[in-house]
């Protein structure tokens, strides 16, 4: 009754953006679950930014992915196979599966959701997962807008920077995208409801953010740091809060990377910049789909989804994140 | 009865160090105090980092000091006549009264102050001034270390960070100090009472802090920013604080200011990184007075002055603060 499999290995640690030559597909065989483990087949995996800092040896808060080992990622399947009676067969489950198509995993590190309140099962990678979390605790926890301060985002397109300017505004902020090209910054006003975005591959960031701000940023949500953080450092307004998220300008670079040189103005402006992970987070998963779901149920809040098909897709996704061509959350559908 | 003063006027804006023709001695008659104002002679002057800061054209918490205009500086004097009753002849006062000799002031722009609880006048400059202030705010309220956490502090043999160290000290932290040179080093294990000093210029920062500091820095007191802060930041233990305080090593620079790079260790870290004004917390001068009086008199903190006579000595005594010539609080004595 075993089954073959397919898995994407990690197999060269990149230069620079990540190739398909960093990984390779391998086969292997499953057995079936023994007591207390399930089957699972994998549906949809989570392509996210900071995949590019575990595939690098650079110390984070977790350690790097292994060469040899299965590319680590987030997904949600199907338990197909049980040997556990609290996961039947057809239970939806979410966990860091990696990137393959099935795995035997121990019952106990899967964590089982109901898709029935969701618009789609995707959503527990976007909005219900990962991604919506780190937008919601970030702003919330570290960056704690109130309401009439001015919010700036920047990746504001993307998978969390799009939930970010969604939840600022249903928190009462004045909100600024900033993303690059017309489409994603019509979008980000359009649909998403941002007050005014700033197309960075067109406009001068910095006077952008002068005439949009006029009293300063209060909370600027980094999603991407390197010359965008240095810029917004110029106009931070009084106690402001820099949320860091990620730096996804950064993590490709091969070279020294680059630090923010403005970031004295922190002094002057009596402001702090501070770090967070989502994991630890995961504990207070109800707490913020409690918060989100009325606001997806009135349609304020809504996840654009970008998706590639199959494992062997994965490298190109990732490129895709870190070259602006992906449009909303990027998972790879198995 | 008016009287002859002499003022230090900025006339260039240095580049790098500041040098003597950056400034210029004009001579002045001061009339007699009108009602309400009262003739200060300035007895000793305090000679702070930040100056340089306000030297330049730079956005900082106060606008630069415009060419021409007497250097801004904060100063101790004596009321040497009044025509203000609450401020009598021979009250000491303290205020922004700049590079000069003496003055007429508006009574109500002065704090005066009572000399007879501190080991001498200068205090008032020192641990009982902005310097100290700087220290006990920023440790307290930006910093807030717990018993038992590590304190990292830079310029520790410094007027700030030797104050830092001490209060940090009687916080029930374990203290380690970075300096340049044995004698200091020396001076902040055996004078001040660290637990460990680092000698940045004959070791590696990196490696003294791993052995001194093997579960990670909780706080680390920025004073001089550039190559030791992206040291420090290699090194942060969860949750860590960065008290933003200076960035001596910057102030000077003529190129683009250097960034710290390793900023994305706050995020693993989850890590905060925060600026702070002293003259925000002016109006707590009492509080930090009655807190740091006690360990004063029982001699747990001390403070070390270093003394140049006149204001034409203003200028090498400002060069002393920045190529660490100086030892201790930097005035210059009227």
């Amino acid at each position: 009754m075993s089954e073959p499999t397919r898995a994407l290995h990690l197999v060269a640690r990149p230069e620079g953006l990540p190739k398909e030559s960093d990984f390779e597909i391998r086969e292997s065989i499953l057995p079936d679950p023994e007591k207390g483990q399930v089957l699972v087949h994998v549906r949809y995996i989570s392509v996210d930014p900071a995949m590019r800092v575990w595939m690098s040896v650079q110390k984070s808060y977790w350690p790097p992915v292994e060469l040899g080992d299965v590319m680590r990622a987030a997904a949600i399947g199907v338990v197909h196979k049980s040997a556990e009676p609290a996961l039947p067969e057809g239970t939806w489950v979410s966990g860091m599966f990696g990137v393959r198509e099935s795995l035997i995993c121990d019952a106990k590190s899967l964590r089982p959701f109901d898709p029935a309140p969701l618009p789609d099962e995707r959503w527990a990678l976007s909005l219900f997962g990962g991604t919506g979390l780190t937008a919601y605790f970030g702003l919330i926890d570290i960056g704690r807008p109130q309401p009439g301060e001015t919010l700036v985002v920047s990746s504001a397109a993307g998978a969390v920077g799009s939930a970010v300017v969604q939840i600022a505004k249903q928190l009462g902020c004045r909100v600024i995208g900033i993303a690059g090209g017309k489409e994603k910054c019509d979008y980000v006003v359009e649909e998403l409801g941002a007050d005014e975005a700033i197309d960075y591959k067109r406009e001068k960031v910095d006077e952008s953010l002068r005439l949009y701000c006029p009293q300063g940023v209060d909370v600027y949500f980094d999603n991407v740091g390197g010359e965008i953080l240095d810029t917004v450092l110029r106009r931070l307004a009084r106690r402001a809060r820099i949320v860091l998220c990620g730096g996804i300008s950064q993590y490709n670079a091969t070279g020294e990377p680059r630090g923010p040189a403005n970031y004295l103005n922190l002094i002057s402006a009596r402001a702090r910049m501070e770090g967070f992970v989502v994991i630890d987070y995961l504990d207070r998963t109800d707490e913020a789909i409690a918060a989100m779901l009325p606001w997806v149920r009135s349609g304020k809040l809504r996840s654009r989804i970008d998706e590639a098909i199959g494992i062997a897709e994965f490298p190109l996704a990732l490129r895709r994140v870190f070259t602006g061509a992906n449009f909303g959350k990027q998972v790879v559908k198995i």
